[in-house]
């Protein structure tokens, strides 16, 4: 097992790198998945939440290599909504899609352990085949992950340049002498690419967030990480087109490669989904959306 | 409601700022508490955590102002681990201990709306009165957990220059006419602790993380920011002295003041407690742990 030779086999296969974002906003969930009030705290909730992410999981299989689903929209439910979370993550995982979890935590040493054995570890209630990572306390606190990573085939995506305005405010300083912080931050993480690179494809399991809304900062970021895998977010309801998404792809055996470009709320929440009568209605709004996607970005790779 | 004037209330009654970590360790939980095997997906486990946990706080009560849960050691056990934090947090709520939940959580807008609401919002499971932040991403995507600190009166601590060795990888950077990347961080809250100050004390409900390793940047950092609290972890089994831990502190009322000095595995787990034959042999090591700590830091912030 090696998350980027897999990751990259399973895109290849499918022809696109599209990542369904699973995001699930509890004023958006659709009146057909509903039950209760909605509020966070109300015990209907968290199953309201499962059942959309069970038929948004039903949706996807053969058509997307990997899902992403974001903690803080389980996590505003309490520890129920974190069962559901597992719950939802064991169905992908029957369903034979990655899972990227996006959770971007980032600790010292033995907190970050903490982190590393929730969700990278054989067997764990929340087990992700990859995890997003917060950089900002250092790279001995990515020491816990990345061993994780090696001894079980894991995958990384490190915060370098994301896709929100904000941030500039850190990202984008500029260091004396070295640049902005953004690649500095890329540069020094080529150690720990190389150290996971995959023996099949060439492609690394460590990663970097590099978001979709700044694509000559991605293809910079490019530049210094040649085997990092990107997750981009950013594309679709941010506003990011699919050619900004993969401006930093490469050629690879059949089309542009390089990692996954996620939507979130365009994919499990299209806007005839939010109207639909029945189950039906809600599926094909649904596979539209993902077809779409899907096609949109086969035709940016495409070279 | 103002969690900076109620903080500041709390530690001038109790005459130092001392603030107790609970940092369960699986592996360090002494004989006394332990269930099964102590793997973190045997389901008795978090069953002995909280037992641990609910045990601890009650050595606390009037000895401490606040306590701070690592949530990582809850969530490496899923969401029973979940469930057992959101006991031990409404246990510490009943006996008037204030909460700051070490949780470091950072992202964009929408997904930082699920975090707040997940830690900040009355009536959430695990309610806290402050949490930890990551500020990687930007200053926008602060304003979520702001909006609650003032609506709430939550307190913030905001990462600027923490305590582990690698905290100098992105932190230390010195960017081009402005300095190093933490003071930078530090200038660019200044409007948003000047928003949340406290009208009884003037100090304010946002704070910074800063290492009691790292003195001298502490004594910076208070320059940039006078009415911050400062959340100083480093002390104790970390190895900062209580004179290094309150080295941003400023004169006030009673001594020295200016935030919490946290000490975890120094009061949960003090030596003679793990080999302590009953509750009242691992009782007396952890007053003892607690009573050390605190005349330590009362000495330090005497005048």
């Amino acid at each position: 097992m090696h998350f980027g030779d897999d990751l990259m086999a399973r895109t290849r296969e499918i022809g696109h790198p599209l990542c369904a974002g699973i995001d699930p906003h509890l004023d958006r969930v659709p009146e057909l998945f509903r039950q209760g009030s909605m509020a966070p705290a109300d015990p209907s909730t968290p199953l309201a939440v499962e059942a959309l992410a069970l038929a948004f999981l039903d949706r996807l299989v053969g058509k997307v290599a990997a899902v992403k689903p974001q903690i803080a929209f389980f996590e505003q439910m309490g520890s129920a909504g974190m069962a559901a979370l597992e719950r939802v993550m064991a169905a992908a995982r029957e369903r034979e899609l990655l899972i990227v979890l996006d959770a971007k935590r980032g600790d010292i040493g033995s907190t970050a352990e903490g982190y590393a054995r929730a969700y990278l570890e054989p067997g764990a209630a929340a087990e992700a085949d990859a995890l997003t990572l917060n950089p900002y306390m250092g790279l001995d606190t990515l020491a816990p992950f990345a061993e994780r990573a090696a001894a079980y085939g894991r995958g990384l995506f490190v915060l370098a340049k994301t896709s929100n305005p904000g941030s500039g405010d850190l990202q984008d300083r500029v260091l004396e002498k070295e640049g902005p912080v953004y690649e500095v931050l890329a540069g020094s993480l080529v150690p720990m690419a190389d150290e996971l690179q995959g023996p099949a494809t060439g492609w690394s399991s460590l990663g970097i967030v590099a978001g979709a809304t700044y694509p000559e900062q991605a293809e910079r970021l490019r530049a210094l990480l040649p085997n990092a895998l990107f997750l981009v977010p950013g594309y679709g309801a941010q506003g990011a087109s699919a050619a900004d998404a993969v401006r930093s792809f490469v050629p690879g055996p059949g089309g542009l490669e390089g990692g996954l470009v996620n939507s979130s709320r365009g994919l499990l929440f299209p806007a005839a989904g939010q109207e639909a009568a029945d189950a039906g209605g809600w599926e094909q709004a649904v596979d539209e959306a993902v077809a779409r996607a899907a096609d949109e970005l086969q035709a940016a790779v495409a070279r």
